[in-house]
């Protein structure tokens, strides 16, 4: 190798040294640093905006604040594997990271589905305060831990549309042989009610609407259901997304990528997950209305509101289900102690602060 | 140096490289990455629960994320210069950083409590959105750059409570002759409304609250009201805040102490602002109930909600205020033109999402 090589070699690592010929004469020295490229593996279609973009924001900020030491390569859903194989794909260690939904495992961990969300369960607001200081994130790394991975909240949706339908709904009778996609606790509720559930990943959808092969799927919210086309499909939007009330999305790592990281990098990884739960927030947040108003302005669709009695039906099987998860299941049970007991609080502080002033505001 | 040295060098980087003795064997050498410590001067009490110890996170993260290449030592207001000092001392470069709120400042630049937060306006979610997808970040620094310095939102506290009164409200007349502390616009919002409103750090407000010096004040929720000990000298506590219904706290930069970073640690500010901002927001969300509840079982606190034509009066002004900012200041006109737009279309998909959500959650 000739000292052209590697020079640039040492200019690229990062750190200073020198050694001349025939002699121990030697400057500087630090260890260079240790360079990563990992692959992260999505379960949503390659740049489909708000999860897939979060996805590819994550990766390029770890890479930008690692100063290039942590490269990720994003590959969208069904380029390396299908969508919901993510999990095992990271787990095994084919890929170093992903990014998806944690209800999408909940066959191969129950308890999963707390951690994006349940029916009428929390905000986005209130999720990541119990994530973050009522336990959530401890009682999820536990979860994930048998399974070699490390989660972290890395997106959130807030508060999603309830689904859309290619007939009206009035009353609970009319989810009897509905066939719907709603992944996670949602779908399990509809199927109590009296629906056919099926998992769909994303990329699959719009044809199995737009064929009849499903009548009635949620997605996300306005901004994301515009760019999926899902009104060519089916013309009434429903609200409010009882089973999506704030959903996270997560970063998953593998943990032998994980342990191998440098403590600094690794607070890099923590700190830009967290970024980029804010920033898809903020994006929802900020993009919702006009993608609302050009579905009904421009492609005729129909905006109501869920029954009211169906709701109430809905949220009486929720929170059995709840119950029946936590009976099923020791580790599902510990996850719902602590959720509950966040939750019966976090709803209290809240009707005196957002919800208040939100019935306030003109 | 050693072969082995070298090679173990090279390995550690990630690419092979050797150098033979007795030649122009050279191995690695870049420059070593240069280390920087900041001052960072806050508005907030040392460790004050929520806003300091989130000021506190913010240097923490950077200095873990940076590997110690930018050491950030954080002050209390008064430890070297005054509460409300601190802007022009990040502005001057006594301090490199500062932690604080935009709503202090507006005396210098009158479109600053846009970025805190306006009365009657965005939720943090909405706000969020406005600053990173509706426009609001640019102005921001547009706002900032004549001052030399750079914000971030680096903080959030959800909607707020209405604030600490020493005697009962119950109506607008009850404002007549009430010497109030309400930062920002709210309390030039109380002050058309009658109040005589005073600017007061928080370290000097307990001492202000309970001498009698002033009969009422906001502060900022149950969390923090509760570790001030304010209940100690005012028993009635109103919401919602209508006043900071999603107030932003900011990290601000001294804009040549900005320019001199590299680029890497300039992504590490900014995810570690984004992620200091949601962290904040979650600490605030998970222990508000426990406060509140403390607050009125072991301290004799009366919970109240604003009368409500006292509410429609303030709303009233509030409107109109943002209207006579922006007639008087050209650049808040053009903040209000942005601010504006974007809430008008965020509140209607607000509607659909998270206000329709809390409305129908038992």
């Amino acid at each position: 190798m000739k000292r052209r090589d590697l020079l640039t070699l040492a200019a690229a690592g990062g750190a200073l040294a020198a050694c001349d010929s025939g002699s121990q004469s030697v400057a500087a020295a630090p260890q260079p640093q240790q360079r990563f490229t990992w692959k992260m593996y999505t379960t949503w279609p390659k740049n489909f905006p708000g999860l897939g973009t979060g996805a590819n924001y994550l990766a390029e900020a770890i890479g930008k604040a690692s100063g290039g030491r942590l490269t990720i390569k994003v590959y969208g859903a069904g380029e390396r594997v299908p969508a919901l194989e993510v999990f095992d794909a990271v787990s095994s260690g084919a890929a170093e990271m992903g990014h998806g939904a944690a209800y999408y495992w909940k066959g191969k961990a129950p308890a999963s589905s707390f951690f994006t969300g349940v029916p009428f369960g929390l905000t986005a607001q209130e999720m990541n305060g119990w994530l973050e200081f009522g336990g959530g994130n401890a009682l999820w790394q536990e979860l994930y831990a048998p399974f070699n991975l490390v989660p972290f909240a890395a997106g959130n949706t807030g508060t999603q549309m309830g689904g859309w339908f290619r007939k009206e709904i009035h009353s609970v009778a009319d989810l009897k042989g509905l066939k719907l996609r709603m992944p996670g606790l949602g779908g399990e509720v509809m199927a109590r009610a009296g629906a056919t559930t099926v998992n769909i990943p994303g990329g699959e959808l719009f044809t199995a609407l737009e064929s009849g092969a499903i009548d009635a799927t949620d997605w996300v919210g306005p901004y994301n259901d515009l760019a999926f086309g899902l009104y060519k499909a089916a013309k009434h939007y429903y609200y409010p997304g009882w089973q999506e009330t704030g959903a996270t999305l997560e970063a998953i790592v593998n943990r032998d990528a994980w342990d191998v990281l440098p403590d600094d990098l690794k607070e890099i990884v923590r700190v830009c997950a967290a970024a980029a739960d804010r920033r898809m927030l903020s994006e929802y947040a900020a993009r919702n209305q006009s993608a609302l108003e050009t579905l009904v302005n421009e492609h005729g669709v129909k905006v109501h509101a869920y029954p009211e009695d169906l709701i109430a039906k809905l949220q009486e099987i929720s929170d059995q289900l709840l119950e029946d998860m936590a009976a099923a299941d020791s580790f599902t049970a510990k996850v719902y102690a602590s959720y509950k007991a966040y939750r019966d609080s976090v709803v209290r502080s809240t009707a005196f602060a957002e919800k208040a002033y939100l019935n306030l505001r003109r």
